[in-house]
C-alpha cells in the first residue's frame, strides 16, 4: 500500500467539485460540493446515533437502502436539522442533481449531507443556482478533490484528503477520501462527515460490513469536545473500475486488502480530525495496551481523550498523570488499578510518570520538554492482557471556547 | 424552615475550626479543618464511583461502618490519591485527631477527607503540628464554620456554607452544612467533599437512606467539567442533641420533615457549587419537564448542563439552542424529539427558540439580554408525562482553561 495524491478524485472514474452557492455570506468560501461517480458503485454508510438526526440522514438512508450510489452532493453553512421542511429540502437537492441530464442520475443515485447550524431553515435558491454549476465543474484530477475538501469545511483549518493504492486480486486498486470535522466531534458510529471513494469491485453487503467494523477502531475513537452530532455521516462508494474480480467472500485475502486500506484512510482522517479540533494545538494520541479485551481497552483510551481536565493540561504541557488515572477510573471499565502503569511520549521522548498505579519520580524538565510537542501520546498499560486500543482528540484551550462561545454571530 | 446562620456549626453540640499547618507553601490559605461534635453522632456517607478512589475514602468507609462517627478532619492541598502509603497516612491523620485526649474520642469515631492534587505524597508532619492547634480553636459560633469551609478550598473562589432550622416532632432541630468543589465535578454517587451536620436524632440506617435518596436530586445532577473527581465524598453526622423523639419511621412526618430540611441544605450547595465552578461566569439550570418518568428527565437535564457547547454558548450569551436538541438526542434517553419545546429564562425575562422540536422565530436582541444574566434556566419540555428534574452547571470559559492548564505549578 502506498500514498498517492488525489484525495477523493484518486480512485479511477471518480470526480467532484466545490463551489461558492451563496449559503453562506463570505463569497470566498465554497459552500457546496460533488462528488460523482461515472457508473454505479457499491455504497455503504453509518450515521450518528443521535435520536435528533439531519433530514439529510433520513434521505440518505433511504436512497442507498439498494446498496447503490453515484454522487453525494453536500453543503456546509446549514446542518438542516430542526426544521420542519428538512427532508423535502434534502430531497429536492438530490432531485436538483438528478435534474443535471448529462450527469445520467436518477434521485436515489443521490447521498445528501448539510452540516453547519442546528435549526435555521436551509434556503434552496442558492443551492439551485450552484449544483449546475458544480456540474460543470466537476473534475477528476487533485483540483475537484481539493474543491470538494474546502466546500464542506466549518470551522476547520485545514483540508482533510488522502489517498492509497493497494492490490486486489493482482489489479491495482486506489482508494481516497475527504472529511470535515473540527467541533462537535464524538462520534457514535460515524463522524462528522467523511466521504470515501475506491474503483476497487466489492459486494455492497460486504462493503457495509467493512465500513461497521472500521469505525468502532476509527471514528468512533475520535473526541474533540464530547458532543456527539445530529449531522454525523462516513460513506464509501465503490464503483469497481479497477477491474478486480468483486470481493464477495469476509475470509478472502482480497477483503482483508481492501479494509486495511480502508483503515489506511480512516485512520489518517481520524488524526487530521482530531488534530485540527476546535482551537486545538496538539494532537493527543492515547495508547491502551495489556488490556483484558478490545472493549477495555477502547473505553480506558476514549475515556482519558474526553477528559475536559486531561485536555487542559496537556495544553499547559503539565505531567499531571492523576487526571489520567482519574478517567480511568470513572470510565466504567473494570481494570485492576493497582497494576496500570502511565507514560508521556513525543518527538522528544518518553517519560514514566507511574507505575501500579502509583506516582514514581520523573524530572518534570524532560516530561514538560516532551509535552510541548504538537503530538503526544499518552501510553497507558493495563498489565492485564493482551489487548490494545488507539483513541485520538486534542487539547481544549482559550480558542475552543472563543470559538463556540460566539459560533452564531 | 427557615435559613439560619451558623453553616456546619448551627446545630446544636457542633464546633469547627480551620489552620494554615503548611500542606499548601501560601501561609495565608487555611489547608486543615476540623468539625467536631459533642456526642456521638449517626453517620452516613457517600462516596465517588471512581474506582480510582482516594485513600481516605477507604478509612472513612471502615470508620462509619457502625453508624456513628463524631469528627470530620479535612485537608486540602493534597488528595492523598494514587499513594502507595495512603490508608496508612488517612490512619495515621485519625489517630492525631484520637490522641488529642480532650477531645475524648477514638480513632474508629474520626471521618477523613483530602483533596488536590492526585499521585503526590501527603507529608505527615505538617498535619502533627495543626491538629493540636486545630482541637484548641474549636469554636461553635459562625467563627469555626467560616474557618473549616475555607480550609477545605481548593480552586473554589467563594466559601460554601449553608444552614437552616426545622422542626420535628414539636422540637426544633437546626442542619447545616459546608462544601468544596469547584474542578473535576461531575459527582457520580457524592460531589468533591460535603459535610452536614444536624442536632436531630435519627437512627442510621434512616439517616444513610435519606441521604442516599436525596443526592440522585443534588449533587448527582451537578456537573462542572464531566470528570468524577476520586475523592468526592458527602457526609451527614446527626447527634441527637435536639432532643427530639429518634426518627426510625421511613414513612413518617419526621423522616419527611427531615429529609425536606436536608434537601434545603443540599440543593443549595449544589447551586454553590455549579455557581463556582472553576472558571464560571454564570450558574447554568436546566429544568426539565413531561418527562415520562423520572430517570428520563434525570438523564436529560444531565446531558444538557454537561455539553462542552451548550456551555460554551452560554458563555458567549449565544442563544444556540439547537445545541440543546443535539445534547438531548445524545443523552440516551428515550425521548420524543417532535415533542420537544425549549425556552431560555433569566431575571430578565423568559423566551420560547424551539417548539415541537424545531425553531420558532424569536428576538435575537432579547434572547441575549436574557443570557446576559448571571443565572440562566433552560427550560426543557417534553411534553410525554409528568416527572420532572433538574441540574446544575455553569459556563465553559477562558478560565477553566487556564486553571486547568497549568494546576500544578
Amino acid at each position: 500500500m502506498k500514498a498517492i495524491s488525489g484525495g477523493v478524485t484518486a480512485a479511477h472514474g471518480f470526480s467532484a467539485a466545490g463551489v461558492h452557492c451563496g449559503i453562506r455570506k463570505n463569497k470566498t468560501k465554497k459552500d457546496l460540493a460533488l462528488i460523482l461517480s461515472d457508473v454505479q458503485a457499491a455504497a455503504a454508510c453509518v450515521y450518528t446515533k443521535n435520536l435528533v438526526k439531519g433530514a439529510p440522514i433520513y434521505v440518505t438512508k433511504a436512497h442507498v437502502a439498494d446498496g447503490y450510489a453515484r454522487a453525494v452532493l453536500c453543503n456546509s453553512g446549514n446542518a438542516n436539522t430542526c426544521n420542519a421542511d428538512g427532508v423535502e429540502v434534502a430531497e429536492k437537492m438530490c432531485a436538483m442533481v438528478a435534474a443535471q441530464s448529462e450527469l445520467g442520475l436518477t434521485v436515489e443515485d443521490c447521498i445528501i449531507a448539510s452540516t453547519g447550524v442546528i435549526g435555521q431553515p436551509l434556503p434552496l435558491e442558492p443551492i439551485a443556482a450552484g449544483v449546475p454549476e458544480l456540474a460543470k465543474a466537476l473534475c477528476a484530477g487533485d483540483e475537484g478533490s481539493n474543491a470538494a475538501a474546502e466546500a464542506i469545511m466549518t470551522t476547520d483549518t485545514v483540508k482533510k484528503e488522502i489517498a492509497f493504492e493497494f492490490t486486489v486480486g493482482g489489479k491495482t486498486c486506489r482508494i481516497g477520501g475527504i472529511a470535515k470535522g473540527s467541533g462537535m466531534i464524538h462520534p457514535n458510529m460515524a463522524t462528522m462527515l467523511v466521504f470515501v471513494t475506491s474503483d476497487v469491485a466489492i459486494a455492497p453487503a460486504l462493503l457495509q460490513a467493512a465500513l461497521s467494523a472500521d469505525i468502532k477502531d476509527s471514528f468512533n475513537m475520535v473526541s474533540v469536545d464530547g458532543d456527539t452530532s445530529t449531522n454525523d455521516m462516513v460513506s464509501v462508494l465503490c464503483n469497481g473500475m479497477a477491474g478486480n474480480e468483486t470481493i464477495t467472500d469476509a475470509e478472502s485475502a482480497d477483503y482483508k486488502a481492501f479494509c486495511e486500506a480502508l483503515a489506511a484512510v480512516t485512520t489518517y482522517l481520524c488524526r487530521m480530525i482530531a488534530a485540527d479540533g476546535e482551537g486545538a494545538t496538539k494532537l493527543l494520541q492515547c495508547e491502551v495496551t495489556g488490556a483484558a479485551d478490545k472493549d477495555t481497552a477502547r473505553v480506558v483510551a476514549k475515556s482519558v481523550i474526553c477528559s475536559s481536565l486531561v485536555k487542559a493540561a496537556m495544553f499547559g504541557a503539565d505531567a499531571n498523570w492523576g487526571r489520567i488515572l482519574c478517567a480511568i477510573g470513572y470510565s466504567g471499565a473494570d481494570v485492576d488499578i493497582t497494576k496500570i502503569d502511565v507514560s508521556f511520549a513525543s518527538a522528544a521522548g518518553t517519560i514514566p510518570v507511574c507505575k501500579d498505579g502509583a506516582g514514581i519520580e520523573f524530572s518534570e524538565e524532560f516530561a514538560k520538554q516532551i509535552l510541548l510537542e504538537k503530538e503526544i501520546r499518552m501510553l497507558v498499560s493495563l498489565n492485564s492482557g493482551d489487548a490494545e486500543a488507539i483513541a485520538w482528540g486534542c487539547d481544549l484551550t482559550y480558542d475552543y471556547v472563543k470559538i463556540n462561545g460566539d459560533y452564531r454571530t
